[in-house]
Formats: structure tokens, sequence, C-alpha cells
């Protein structure tokens, strides 16, 4: 393991995502220009990366190839990246600002943020398949993996039943049902994408991974709305308390805030012990859990 | 070669892409409802169903498993079906009638239809991806093609240009750069993947079938835009004459009618003139020009 101090990984594996999505996101020179200038304008310089230290932080334990990371990485920011264009369009949460800046539908316009979505997505897929460094058939598991994480038994899937629950009074048992899929399943396939670019997994290995994910998906859903219910929209870099604005059900709206901070606290400790049998290696997914649940914005 | 009919063959494979694609869509009564029913509503019962016609006919060219055919042909749809709910959205083409039917922002709402389109282009990868009659490193290659055909570089890229073309007098080869991008893209990866399904292709085999999808694909546009300008709604299942209103470039507004449907046949021939080096074999993909070319709706 790295003898880098945590924030000093992190602020590498930003940079070097960052530079990752540069060179697999089309020049904003070529035709289309304004697609692929907003596309570019909604990807670069953003955003914590939560996806792609996961990804670096599993491919850690297995030693991946760097060029076979920086894939997996770009890949999974791409489909979370069209997921916040498309969700913030007036049809869905109707978001003016997200990571600190006009969201695309105000920074262009409606039809272009649709299209920087969708191609984003397919830009995702074309990314990870073109990998070159990692056997065929385990390539073909990872875009498999992915495509479900993406679909409606994953995110989509999620961002509909999230929907469909405005107004609702949801049980616990529905609202983590529903941010499994819509966070939860991307996070997860992060995690794995990132293990599998070091090598073939063992179903143990799979189990223990899985269990690690389960925890920080749900942890990172809990403090997102604590913090949606407590930081200022500066802070944040989107608009807070959107949620209760919306009437949407959320763990503070359910637990209260006291013990949703205890709930975080308890799938930290949960996604640490999953990580047991991995020992010493597994230091950066740890310290990836304590972030998640420790962060201010 | 079948001796079925060339009516028959197409009712034949209209039916068998209707039955895979009912298997490879979640089923209505899996949650979330509303998204799987309104996947279901725009995906099945309805279409010409031009490319996985191409998929299939490509195949037949080289003995291709049915299996991986039904795969290739709900992947190559889905993603087609996908890019006509978003461009049928208020913030694109804001058509309210497609293949006869409410178009799904006006049968459902423009969240569910912005849902419904991302997660079908999702579903298109998996159903390619979860082939396991095709070996990986082949199955790998059909997945890269399809991401790029759906990416800025194919039918997304072509719709932006679309987008960025109204009120503007292009000239005949920038419109054709663009639907090249927009619609040839996708039918050349049906008549590619559908032939990958059956085995490793030569560079030859590729060039020719490449030049073949070059000439429908450029006469699939210049029919489109005659009957855009001659057909009624009724008869297309769309609005008709919307390129003329919303001011849009066209074969018929830069050529003329006559000129248009000239071109059509030349390139009809053309398409014929490709499919030389593989004989009676191709039968089909000749049969599939003609029926490009000749139809009415």
């Amino acid at each position: 393991m790295s003898a880098l101090a945590f924030a000093d990984w992190t602020r590498q594996v930003q940079h070097d995502i960052e530079g990752a999505l540069d060179a697999f996101l089309p020049a904003a020179t070529q035709v289309p220009h304004k697609l692929h200038e907003a596309m570019r304008y909604t990807t670069l310089g953003g955003g914590k990366r939560v996806r792609p230290l996961l990804a670096y932080a599993a491919g850690a334990l297995f030693d991946a190839d760097p060029a076979a990371l920086a894939r997996v990485a770009s890949a999974v920011e791409m489909i979370h990246v069209y997921s916040l264009v498309h969700d913030d369009m007036p049809c869905m949460d109707d978001d003016a600002l997200r990571r600190g800046k006009p969201t695309v539908h105000v920074a262009y316009d409606e039809a272009t943020a649709l299209l920087v979505g969708d191609t984003l997505q397919a830009q995702a897929f074309t990314v990870l398949a073109e990998c070159a460094t990692v056997p065929p058939a385990r390539l073909l598991t990872m875009v498999r993996l992915l495509a479900q994480a993406a679909g409606s038994n994953g995110m989509c899937g999620g961002q509909a039943i999230d929907l469909d629950s405005v107004g609702l009074a949801l049980t616990r048992d529905e609202l983590e049902r529903m941010h499994q899929l819509k966070t939860g399943a991307m996070l997860r396939v992060s995690v794995l994408l990132g293990a599998l670019a070091g090598r073939d997994l063992t179903p143990l290995e799979v189990e223990a991974l899985n269990a690690y994910s389960a925890a920080i998906g749900l942890a990172f859903q809990v403090v997102d709305d604590v913090l949606d219910a407590t930081a200022d929209s500066a802070t944040l870099g989107k608009t807070a308390g959107k949620d209760a604005a919306d009437n949407k059900p959320t763990y503070v709206s359910i637990l209260g805030l006291a013990r949703s901070r205890d709930l975080a606290e308890q799938l930290r400790r949960d996604a640490h012990d999953a990580l047991a049998p991995f020992g010493e290696q597994a230091q950066r997914l740890r310290e990836l859990a304590d972030l998640i649940v420790q962060r201010k914005a």
C-alpha cells in the first residue's frame, strides 16, 4: 500500500481522473462543437469523484493496471454525470446549480442537456469496452455489470421509484430499497469494476466487496440527507433544502437528525467490518468509508 | 438461403423480434411499474423494425446463431426506440404522434419519457453483453461498435448537428454528413452486428457491408424526406410535413422532389452493387434495399 497520506492520495486520484476524462471526452474543436463543449463543461473541473476514488481504492487491493483503472473510473463517472445532467432538467428536479456551476440546461439549453446525457452514457460504454489491458471475457463481465447498474434494476430504476414517491410516506425499507438502486448500484459497480480491473474475483471476495458497498451506499445517502437539511447551497455546490421543499421522503424526515447521524456512523463501522478479510491492503477503502460519512459537502 | 418469399420473411422476423423484445424488456409487473410499462408501451407492437431486419439479413449471410441475432436485433432496436422517445420530447422535436400512438411524454409525462430513453439505452447494452453464444472477444467488438454508433461520432452527434442546423442553409455534403451520423451509423452497425453474430469478418467483407450500409443509409433518409413532403400523417404514423414546418434542411428542399427520387433509385442500385461479392446469399439484404427505397411510410 502506498505511503501517501489519504488526502494526498485523493488529490492524486482526482488529478489523474481529470486527465483521463479530458482524454476520453471528444475535443471541443471536433464537430458537433456545442455538444462536445457542453459534455466537457459538465464533466470536467468539478465533483468529489467519489465513484472514481472507489474504483481506484478497490483497484489498489488487486494491483490493477493504471490504464484499465483510468477507463473504469472514467466510465462510472460519465454515467454518474449523465444522470446528474438529466436529473437537473426542468421535467425532473429542475435544478439550476450543480457543482457550483449553472446546470447544463441553464448554461446551454434543454435539448443540449438531453443530448449531453445521452451521449455521455454511450461514451461510458465506449471508454470501458475499448480497454485493451483487461482480457476480453473479464472486460465483458465488467460491461455487463455497468449496464445492469445503470439500468432499470439499478440507477434508472431508483430514479423512477424516487419520482413515483414524491409526496408519499415511504417506510424506511422502501426508502432504503430506492437508494440501493438510485445511488447504491453505481457505487457498488465502481468498487467491483475497480477490483476486476486487477483480476478475476472469488465469490467470497465479491461478497465482501458487496457488503462494503451496501454499507457505504446507504451511508452516502443518509449523509446526503443530513447535509441537505443542515448545510447551505454555497457549501454543497447545489441547491440545499431541495428535498424538504420538494416534499421528498428522506432519512432525516423518517428518523430525525440525531438518529440519521447515528445510522451513518453505524454504517461506517459496518463498512470497515466488511473489509476485514482484506487486511491492511484495504486501507484506502476504509478511509473512503470515513470520508463518505465525515464529509461536509 | 430460405425459400420464403420476402414478405413472409419480413413478417417472420418482425414476429420474432417482437417476441425477443418482449422477453428482453423488464416485466410491467416488476417495480418500478410505470417505468417498465412505459418502456414496453413505446418499444412493443409497432415500427417497421428496419434495424432488426438488417441485422437478420446480414446474419443470414454468415449463418448467425438465432439466439445471438435476437439479442443483436433487440439491442439496436432499443437504441433506436430510445432515440425516438427523446427526439419527440418538447425540448427537441415536440412531437405528439409516433408509430400511430401518442408519444411517451404525452401518454405518460416528460420525466418518464426521459427515464424510458435512458433506461432503454442501458438495457440495449445489457441485452447485447449478456449474449452467451458469441465468443467474448468478438462480442466485445460488437459492444464497442454499438457504443460508438450510438455516441457523439454517431447517432447523438448527428442529432446535435441536426439541432444546430435548424434555419441554416446546409449544403448537400453537410446534409449527407449529418444523416450519415444521425441515421446511417445505427443502420450500419445493425448490419455489422448481424454479420458478426455469425463469425469474424475479413476486411473486404467489412468494406462491402459498409458500402451497402452507406447507400441504404442515405437512401433511407432521402425517402424519409420525400415521404415527409408527400404522404399524410395517418400513413406515416407520425406528423407529416414537420421538417418544412420546422424549417429543417431536407433533400427535397435542396434537390427538389424529382431529383430526390432519382437519387434514391441510384442509391438502391449502389447498394445492390456493393453486395456483388456475396452472390445469392445476400438476397435478403438486396430485398431490404428495395424495401427501403420503395416503402410508402
